[in-house]
């Protein structure tokens, strides 16, 4: 029986091209059992009439399904199923009714996390002061997806498929070596660098590792709320110390603690720079008091205002601190890589643990990164989103001038994306929830603070996915909302 | 001071194009300080003329460092180091002499790994009989690469770039919720469903969020070895039940565990198939005794020689199962994609600590596989690949009759990848070392077994890396080993 061009139908909401909406319509008529095999399909003259689209798109469908086998062509009476296409399964599923009582089976709870949220369709809001996201304003995207495709070509069909086990993309690994750690001061042999799941799984493993319930870890107060659910996986007892204006204060870490989380370029979620001297007492405490210091440098690229200080793992001789850096904010988040560096005897343990938990981030995804990389491009980026960035944040600080908002705390004199805010007396959650239907969206400071009680007046304005041409307009949103 | 010709050269290990050698070597001078600002390039005809390569190469390679403004063009008179070109950073790392006791410094060990190890070179040896890698001559390079390229466009911005949180790409929970899933017998929801970084990924996901210190696990004898090292993390009490030839004996399943661990599409090592009516048995002793069982899937598209069986989670009515599946076989391992499937109480969790481990799977990674999954090439894919590893497969099993080797158990019945063999009275990790230099690579068998002494006489024999036209020689050599 022939297939009619009725059973084809487009649909606008589709994203795919014309060509590849034909071809998947095909393939799961054939999968699902709706056509059979030796059934003809339509002319592709019908079809296309039909669909009013032009023929040769419809030959180009069919002439694809032919290659895979899908569709064999018969001399000039058309095309039909294959006879060599897949059966469907016919297998029934049986009606399922849960009978396990999950909360007694679960050992575990993880799904109380701190993680800050964000509206799934962010993107639609005319005012995003949202943190961390990728602006396709500012995304080279045409040289990625050159290094993308170099990476997908036979030449790095090895390091596109292959089951690594515990190894790293070495020509990745080679770059971090030789060029991108030198330039925060930082020399490390490849034996002392892992390739990480982002910063997230960076800390992550470093935890693991590092901390169980009989040790202490410090973190700063207020600080990257993903960093509590870590260490609240490792058991460990978790000590908040204060962040002051010089970041995190090295005297107030008291006696006794193993190992202190510090994001010393930009403090998370301040801004502030820990200056020099307060680095070297840091690294001075943890000699003398046997700690060790796990360095957060996720946004040292973005220092437009400021030259960027050395990083705490290029001042450290004994090998205490383990660096964790980050490609989330200098190319995508969507890309989940970053990278830990520290002695050969650490890392070896955290590479262990990653070929437990997940083996390796994705070959082609490493590779196509050492091509960005070493061919210029993410430098040339990131001068590029830092100028952006300065720009946005000369408008963001006139706005806030103008409308009389409150800074809190004195961060951002290096650069950085975002700007911690007060506002006294008021509900910044609250705040947010009545700014989203004004197309604002900013993020309430809550979640930064450890404790039951969270001050809730504090809040986070990113620039990093809002244009400067609209700041001024979402300032004067919030400062209504505000008043 | 003009940059001499000389400060550059074409290295023939280089993978990269000769333009792009260029254009890396202009930004690493750059970047390392040897190169200054205002200082002059060579002329494209002289550097040309140096290297002996095409003018319009280096032109080509010094219009790209325009673009990024490594270089700026003045007139005739050529192409300079741009002032708005990187400075090195300067920063001069300290002398480090490792001071911390990392013996007393770790809170765990994880490097004692169990998992299987592969020279790094394989791809170099004649007849590597190994498993679980991508073999070129049967991937479809072509396809993917097309996929991955649409997945790169500006359509899928946000599915490429995005910080999904905890989320998933939706086309591709769709894909496996309405195609892939039904076709094992398995209808899920997108709440059922969690893409994981491969199916190791998954199996640890499960055990965390299932098992403790005071519960116990049971597993195959002889088993996946990466799964002994996952169940360690968990501290549970690993209780290894022995495989006979109808796959795991359900009967032999001791009273009082809370989770079994099985492989029923094909046992992990024997190829073995579970029959339905063991998996009947196993189910209804899960129900009886209130365990759990999870199902790992990770081959059953390979099921060249019979109809795939129902998944066990089709056969499931009390949501007891949780299903493993994997992209790793009838994709390629570096991929690293694979799936969770099970009640929506487990897979919240399981969601929850995948997030502050490593958030989520690559947004690129996933719309690519979704893309090449709903075009049909997925299901090409693995008819084309089946075919061919038939056909190995009758190679080998002629190979091995004609040189009087030993199978071991009765598995391969339905296909795989693999045939489990045994050599009585010799020990195959000194013949597989041998073998090496030979050009031939076994997988020696001990690492299957738990215990402290492994019988040291088993050993696979893969056929998914190995082209028909070598395994004949590579069975003699073997067989010459073994003699």
């Amino acid at each position: 029986m022939p297939i009619p061009a009725e059973a084809f139908a487009l649909s606008p909401g589709d994203t795919g091209t014309l060509q590849s909406q034909i071809q998947r319509q095909v393939a799961e008529g054939i999968l699902s059992g709706r056509f059979r095999r030796g059934e003809k399909l339509p002319s592709s003259r019908g079809l296309a009439a039909h669909l009013g689209i032009s023929r040769i798109t419809v030959t180009l469908a069919y002439t694809e399904l032919l290659a895979d086998d899908y569709l064999t062509a018969r001399g000039r009476s058309g095309y039909y199923v294959s006879d060599g296409a897949p059966h469907p399964s016919g297998i029934l599923p049986r009606t399922r009714q849960d009978r396990v009582d999950w909360n007694r089976a679960l050992a575990r709870r993880f799904s109380d996390s701190a993680a800050l949220r964000k509206p799934p369709d962010w993107r639609s809001y005319r005012y995003p002061f949202l943190y961390g996201q990728a602006d396709p304003a500012l995304f080279d995207h045409a040289n990625w997806r050159l290094c993308a495709v170099r990476a997908l070509g036979t030449r790095d069909f090895g390091a596109l498929t292959s089951d690594a086990v515990d190894g790293d993309d070495a020509m990745l690994v080679d770059y971090l070596s030789h060029r991108l750690l030198p330039r925060r001061g930082i020399r490390a042999d490849p034996d002392e660098i892992l390739i990480t799941m982002g910063a997230q799984n960076a800390l992550w493993l470093t935890s693991e590792v590092l901390l169980n319930a009989r040790r202490t870890a410090v973190i700063e107060e207020p600080g990257y709320p993903g960093l509590r659910d870590i260490l609240g996986q490792s058991r460990c007892t978790v000590l908040p110390v204060p962040v002051d204006d010089r970041g995190l204060d090295a005297e107030a870490i008291p006696e006794g603690v193993h190992t202190v989380f510090v994001t010393p370029s930009h403090h998370c979620p301040t801004g502030i720079t820990m200056p020099r001297d307060r680095r070297e007492t840091l690294l001075a405490r943890a000699a003398s008091e046997d700690f060790l210091i796990v360095e957060d440098d996720y946004e040292f690229e973005m220092s437009f205002a400021a030259a960027p200080l050395p990083a705490l793992k290029a001042l450290d001789t004994e090998g205490r601190v383990i660096h964790v850096g980050s490609f989330s904010k200098s190319l995508f988040p969507g890309l989940r890589l970053g990278y830990l560096v520290g002695s050969a005897a650490f890392i070896r343990e955290a590479r262990a643990l990653r070929l437990a938990v997940l083996r390796h981030p994705p070959g082609h995804v490493q590779r196509t990164a050492a091509h960005f990389l070493s061919l210029g491009h993410h430098d040339a980026m990131v001068r590029r989103v830092s100028r952006a960035l300065h720009d946005r944040r000369r408008v963001l600080e006139q706005a806030i001038a103008a409308h009389g908002l409150t800074r809190a705390g004195g961060g951002g004199a290096y650069g950085g994306s975002s700007l911690w805010m007060r506002a006294p007396g008021r509900d910044t959650e609250e705040a947010a929830m009545r700014l989203r239907s004004a197309g604002v969206l900013i993020e309430p400071g809550g979640a930064f603070f450890s404790g039951a009680r969270p001050p809730r007046d504090h809040y986070r304005l990113a620039y990093s996915s809002i244009s400067a041409d609209r700041i001024p307009e979402g300032v004067a949103r919030i400062a209504a909302a505000l008043a």
